[in-house]
């Protein structure tokens, strides 16, 4: 029965009515079989998977669903909520109807033959209540993490995923432009925000951010000016801004925007899931002399970095290549955080969420492959004073990089009247 | 030591520079007090809280921190990042500094004296990873669920709460007359959630809507036009909308408004964590009768369902009213949902999370108390057509309701030209 359902109802890919693509199947194909392989390289006999960015990488729907992938055989996508549209949306060939949880065991049983032995499930992310419900369900089976294979897999991106990420580059590249026109003195940081939000939204940017976290949540408008710059807080970044209360006590604040301090605009854009993150200097006027500086200096260390990197090399190579430049330039004080507070990382892999693997960090050891795409975002911060980056998405290549960010590297100069 | 904290560094807090306002110490006395009482009278020894809207709630702070609060004695506010600005905003009186979870059973005997025998702990939103840490660390102590608890008290108000949602409603009024002056005929409805985002932003809106849940996220761009109201998506409620791509399936899409289209604008706003729900139907030039009529229909539901809100009264017998004025209206069929694919509430309470209770469903049995806030929406789905609502977020007085959102009850009518 289920291969054969014929989504009725309304045709809302009408393709006169909107833009709204589908993953192409031959991706999903391709992504069900490389899971597949680590799955039998680690010795799982199936995984299950609940977490809504993980069912969309898989599937193609981030309609409500499970999906069931076995080491060996074929997957089966149980859809709960839109059955219609998840049908319409999946790549899997094997769409089941499901209505609760109690179902899944018998609809594994018919379509796959039994229950597993050893079951893969998202540990990291999966709640106690959700993880008991799941012990109950599948008595008798060994559940195990399967998240850090799927991450892995995740990591590397395919030429279709890297132009989608492309495309969002283009997006932010018009955000950019247009902010640079449209910044005025004393427009408070948090109405710039809107200005740009309001610009990106036009160009099809999908609004949220997402992170894989229970206490992290992702956000475009990281939008600090002057002392703004100087505020560190709960987020894991060299500095996170004031905010706009103790409930958001980061990014883009009420705080007026002045003339000659410098601004930093750090906004990611999101398209068919896919994320970019970049990071320019602002400035209203001309920018002194010594933020000028330290501003060519951070460009220094990300070109470094830049330079190094190839397949191969680890994250904590890179790292370290970034302290050594950051030593020679005479800002290590000041180098992602303040003394007491830095952090420990200059770069995180993005793409359907934003701390995917990989990380340029202190203590990353992941040799990096081709096709693996980061963020790299070295960092200053004067305390109590203001904040000085750059930040651009790259992709691995053969040989070395190619920026997904085409944003021109320079201060953003707004006018003065 | 941890209380002679004296935090150094810049004055963030200078109202030269912003608005930003500090929960109130006698609030947060009063729920830690609350907590206890509700702790001892489920015979919970202790609880120890994680995740950042409960320590935010608790604390008035939402820098990376965990609290320990005992049924008897003075909490421990052990605080991570960043350590200065949690002390300058924490209302919780002993606050110790924490650098890894390996502490906390250390620094609990330390202040508390010894470990508790019973813990409560959020099951609903630890993931098993993070549980089993708590677990090691507990060893010995039995480990129970306290997120019921604190929900139950959350989900009723105080007046100091109550003021900023209000203020939060005005905001929102303003944000929606706004939307009515600058919609276009033409304009995708992104572009158009853009532009009430921009003016949100402006007012001081915090731009997240937050959720208690794994797989759903929470936006406030849900703006529908004609068809787009008619399409169903994962999320809970009767109608989704297109949403930009398969990974953001619901909302605002790039199709664009026509005139006489019946438009859905659901906007929420949040200000200093606390949000409020509304939805009004718009449209440019005029609204074709048929649609007018439904409209007025389902304004009567709503009156109906507030008409008979009091303290005592259940979430499951307004949900009654809603149903039996709808079938007397002749609207049964669409309302809350295609006829296959119906939602089980017409309300949602909201505060810091949108999914707080209490719940106006079908199946909920806790009577409504003074001071509880919920969002109530009732709304009719004409599949692959449009849809019509109407959402206002109200506190349940001594003697019925008073509304927190005073956008006025019509049609926001756009010009044609």
């Amino acid at each position: 029965m289920a291969r054969t359902v014929k989504p009725s109802g309304p045709s809302f890919y009408d393709p006169t009515m909107t833009r709204y693509s589908l993953v192409p199947r031959k991706e999903i194909k391709r992504r069900i079989s490389k899971l597949q392989e680590a799955l039998r390289s680690n010795g799982i006999e199936a995984s299950f998977w609940i977490q809504k960015i993980d069912i969309f990488y898989l599937t193609g729907t981030l309609q409500r669903s499970y999906l069931f992938v076995p080491a060996k055989g074929e997957p089966i996508h149980l859809i709960k909520k839109d059955f219609k549209r998840g049908v319409r949306e999946s790549g899997i060939e094997l769409k089941v109807p499901i209505r609760s949880r109690k179902e899944i065991p018998p609809l594994i049983r018919k379509h796959y033959g039994k229950l597993p032995k050893t079951l893969g499930l998202e540990t990291d992310v999966l709640p106690v209540q959700e993880w008991r419900m799941m012990e109950n369900l599948f008595e008798g089976c060994r559940l195990v993490d399967a998240s850090s294979l799927l991450l892995n897999l995740r990591s590397v991106k395919s030429p279709y995923e890297l132009g989608i990420m492309a495309r969002a580059g283009r997006v932010g590249q018009q955000v950019y432009e247009h902010g640079r026109r449209i910044l005025k003195e004393g427009m408070t940081e948090i109405a710039f925000a809107g200005e740009m939000m309001a610009k990106a939204f036009a160009l099809g940017h999908e609004g949220l951010l997402r992170m894989r976290s229970l206490n992290d949540e992702s956000y475009c408008w990281h939008i600090l000016s002057g002392k703004s710059g100087g505020i560190v807080s709960y987020i894991n970044a060299p500095m996170g801004g004031l905010g706009l209360s103790p409930a958001f006590p980061v990014g883009a604040s009420m705080k007026p925007i002045q003339r000659h301090e410098p601004i930093m605009v750090d906004f990611g854009i999101c398209l068919q899931g896919y994320q970019i993150d970049e990071t320019r200097m602002f400035c209203i006027g001309s920018l002194p002399k010594r933020y000028l500086d330290l501003y060519h200096s951070i460009v220094r260390v990300q070109h470094a970095i830049l330079d190094a990197t190839r397949p191969g090399i680890r994250g904590k190579d890179l790292f370290e290549v970034g302290l050594e430049v950051a030593e020679r330039e005479g800002i290590s004080d000041i180098y992602l955080g303040p003394p007491d507070n830095k952090v420990s990382f200059v770069g995180h892999g993005i793409g359907l969420e934003i701390n995917d693997p990989p990380f340029i960090a202190k203590r990353d050891e992941t040799p990096l492959k081709e096709g693996m795409t980061f963020a790299l975002e070295p960092k200053l911060v004067l305390e109590g004073e203001a904040a000085i980056g750059i930040e651009d998405t790259v992709v691995v290549t053969r040989d070395g990089i190619r920026r997904l960010t085409p944003l021109r590297q320079t201060i953003f100069h707004a006018s003065l009247k």
